[in-house]
């Protein structure tokens, strides 16, 4: 047994089964925690129990918070009349990064897939019908990834969605700080169609 | 607050203080935790908190195992007569996995280096010496990172050993798999000054 114990080694494997780690940094990681002042491991492991008891998904929106209803969707401050769809709750959270938006979300939790048998059901796009009403949406956002996965997702639910409304997409072009020598030809395309005065 | 709970928040900011990690892949992990199977992130946080109640050096060599003597030391199956000395526990790790060396380890905890003040009592090097007579050590490998800081412990501690005693290194030269159009000059080199028959 090269690593210490057998839960040194289990917790090992159990952080190299992680998104983006493997055995190499879950070893690198681990001999760090074991290294540092005593309490901070722990510490972490407190953080994590008390996450894993009240982290949900808020009903409505599909948001992660401690809440039945994520702070956003119970803010009164936010604007009821736009709703901006996105794959995950991670890319929600990007979009809050930028304080660029003040309306409310809609997580879809991944796109559509035959492959994989996502269907409209999975993907929560019946309870975003549904919210349009209730909530008197104008304009729906359809924020998803600009790949092949994501705008197909996207042109269903703009299928889907009720005549009168405003429906939108991110704009497509050079990213700030980007270089042309360096970006595909498919974004330099986009950007070049969508060019706008100066 | 976009990252859905404080201690969500707070689980975010002590992940991306991990080494390898960052805010970015620190978030990742954590969504991935939510929204795994209940009691994934309950079982990652218990074995956390074991790992941090038991942990510790050994007190002979410096491996991290859960006992006061590691495994390697209190094994009578390994050679008591050679000691092979590392940088780190993972370099201690890193050799085991290779099942070469059958004798016993000492791991520093680092490299000599005046701007940081570590010195030979740091490094342990005194408690070296006195394990050679204590188990008649015949043999002492210094298995030290191939680096600056590395190699000059190496001659230090290559100096402070006693007469008598065969002090050997890893052997420098291509790695298996290596291609020599992709091999730093310095590499080159030293595999070609070490030529042997073939």
């Amino acid at each position: 047994m090269a690593e210490g114990s057998d839960d040194i080694q289990a917790l090992i494997g159990a952080m190299a089964r992680l998104p983006g780690l493997g055995p190499r940094s879950a070893r690198r990681i681990v001999l760090s925690l074991i290294g540092r002042k005593p309490g901070q491991m722990a510490q972490l492991s407190a953080l994590m129990t008390r996450v894993a008891e009240t982290a949900r998904p808020c009903t409505r929106c599909g948001n992660i918070s401690d809440r039945e209803i994520c702070p956003i969707c119970a803010d009164p401050a936010r604007q009821t009349g736009e709703i901006c769809v996105v794959e995950s709750v991670a890319d929600l959270w990007a979009l809050e990064r930028g304080r660029a938006f003040r309306g409310r979300y809609h997580v879809l939790g991944g796109t559509l897939s035959a492959l994989d048998e996502i269907g409209p059901e999975d993907l929560g796009i019946p309870r975003l019908l549904a919210r349009l009403e209730a909530e008197q949406v104008s304009e729906v956002i359809l924020a998803l990834n600009a790949t092949i996965e994501g705008q197909t997702t996207a042109h269903y639910i703009a299928d889907a969605l009720p005549d009168g409304l405003s429906v939108t997409g991110l704009a497509q072009g050079v990213p700030i700080g980007g270089e042309l020598d360096y970006l595909d030809d498919g974004t330099i395309t986009a950007a070049l169609r969508a060019r706008r005065r100066f």
